[in-house]
């Protein structure tokens, strides 16, 4: 059963993280009359009674996901919880209860885990959500954070990223690209520090950027909101990864095309401003950007009223049948091919 | 409301894993209406609808919980899901999803996360646990696996920590210390392999103990045994600790003490055997060995008859009063303090 193996070795990198997922758990069975979805939509679903309840879990590396240089530990846990929070409310469900594991290099005292976990108990207390559970253990080198979210609404609620039709509407929550213009604001003053350690940055004017980056809320209040408006999504996902990685998501769990149009995504006049300081084209940033834990969602045509003149929400296109592919309708009214990579291959095309 | 802060220093250390815990989460406050139990039994629990769910979350570090030059990957998945089905058992739940979140460095080729994911799938298809959520990321240094299962049961099903009264008798399942002698054994052939890497390992005599540190089972099969002899125990745990150190969980969640009998704890003959091939005293290993995954539970005495003779069950001991203290009764009739540090206390009380 555990027989010796020759070692054929593969790069994980080839793979990509969607593919290496997906390569890896291809071969799971679901056997459990309780489980409705498994791997592959924000979270899964089971149903348990009358009660749909969606689990998600995630997991935050030092190094990889932040870097101890800009991130406070007390951000990093309230973001530890909010980037799971927001896949349970990409479920169209409200989010119930959270478990937190830690490992830990020892080099962390005592009163940095105080911090983190003030971070972690605070968006549990913002967000009505619980936290029940949680492993603490040492680790060799660094900090890592995994957390498991659990939500609850009553059958029928849970949108999937699949569901949409074409011509549904495309709506965005919110603003799309602060969060990685952040992290190039923060990342820049880190470089400067370390030139001149007596450097005092003024982040004053990128303060709604930078804390897009550090710590970020989810959009609790939109499935609120559009539980108020009667409006049931035909498709939901949240956008951790950048716009363009999102719609496509969507297009492909629903078997459509789309078509985005570039003067419809929202982005906030700080964001504007900080691209041109950087010289970066702003569409690329919002495509690519990520971590902005925003709702990507569709909506059937006849409940457009209902959204419409809304300050939170945001029609940026539509869906269409897959044949027509998902386009970016530009500014100059071009149409793009949307690619994931859109960073690469959007801004040597798109310019 | 991040404020800065000046920077006192507790070195983690001091509290010890459950202090830790105990001491971050002590201020987190339940609000949801659906959670019945937080932090501080094996697992969590929630009523959802007429049903209880279990959550329960662990992490394995690679240097911290295991070892790869003796821990094949595909036995570490394995392991990873069975010290969390472990925990959703002890609540006398069925488990039936969990998630697997990993963070592994680049010098792992696909191939080695495959042999991890076989593993995982295989404790799923044994027993009978959807894999439904995962997620996977690069580490800057070695493997991280957390998991989180889910456990259901209709309400009143669940048996917590607390819930024994004095004189129930406590009850253990299997036998106890092998996981903890086979890591002895790796540990040795390891050290031997150090020293002459052309010596081949004969670990033949030693498989049993060998297998319990490397592919341990869960005891799903207690709760079935349980459920059909129709006992339903007054408190439950499962022994990842070790033996003395989960009966004072039981002590301490019930406001208890108790009477564990040295000549009653079960022990498999090759660890008999092994004890004195490596000169340790066979009642410290069972008390202080840890990770052995049976269960350690209490029932009301006019249960016994429908547990007595069964081979899997072994009645080692009874409660008390909590001014009785927690009592290990000896061979030789002597009444000593059971501490959670048997190792060391023990060791130098009892020989």
């Amino acid at each position: 059963m555990f027989e010796d193996k020759d070692h054929p070795s593969t790069d994980l990198g080839k793979l990509g993280e969607f593919g290496l997922i997906r390569h890896l758990t291809q071969h799971l069975e679901l056997r459990q009359p309780t489980t409705l979805e498994g791997i592959g939509d924000d979270a899964a679903l089971l149903a348990i009674g009358d009660t749909e309840v969606a689990v998600t879990t995630d997991m935050l590396v030092e190094g990889v996901h932040f870097d101890l240089g800009y991130a406070p530990l007390k951000h990093l846990g309230y973001k530890a919880m909010i980037v799971n929070l927001s896949d349970v409310y990409a479920m169209n469900m409200q989010a119930t209860q959270a478990t937190v594991s830690l490992a830990v290099s020892n080099r962390f005292p005592l009163e940095a885990l105080e911090e983190l976990y003030a971070g972690i108990a605070l968006a549990g207390k913002i967000y009505g959500v619980d936290v029940v559970g949680g492993d603490t253990t040492s680790s060799n080198k660094g900090l890592i954070i995994s957390v498991t979210a659990i939500g609850q609404a009553p059958k029928g609620t849970a949108v999937r990223r699949s569901g949409a039709k074409p011509n549904d509407l495309l709506v965005v929550s919110g603003d799309i690209g602060g969060a990685y213009l952040g992290l190039q604001v923060l990342r820049r003053e880190q470089e400067v520090f370390k030139v001149n350690p007596r450097h005092q940055p003024d982040l004053e004017p990128y303060s709604y950027l930078v804390e897009r980056q550090l710590k970020p809320e989810a959009r609790k209040d939109i499935v609120e909101l559009l539980g108020k408006l009667e409006v049931r999504p035909t498709a939901m996902i949240d956008i951790s990864d950048g716009l363009s990685s999102e719609i496509l998501h969507l297009c492909e769990s629903g078997q459509l095309g789309c078509r985005l149009f570039e003067d419809k995504i929202p982005l906030d006049p700080s964001a504007q401003a900080v691209c041109e300081e950087f010289n970066l084209d702003s569409t690329t940033v919002a495509l690519s950007g990520g971590e902005d834990y925003e709702l990507l969602f569709t909506i059937r045509q006849e409940d457009f009223p209902k959204i419409k003149g809304n300050p939170s929400l945001t029609v940026i296109g539509h869906m269409a049948e897959k044949e027509a592919g998902a386009q970016l309708v530009t500014r100059a009214g071009e149409q793009i091919d949307l690619t994931a990579r859109g960073w690469n291959a959007f801004g040597s095309a798109g310019e």
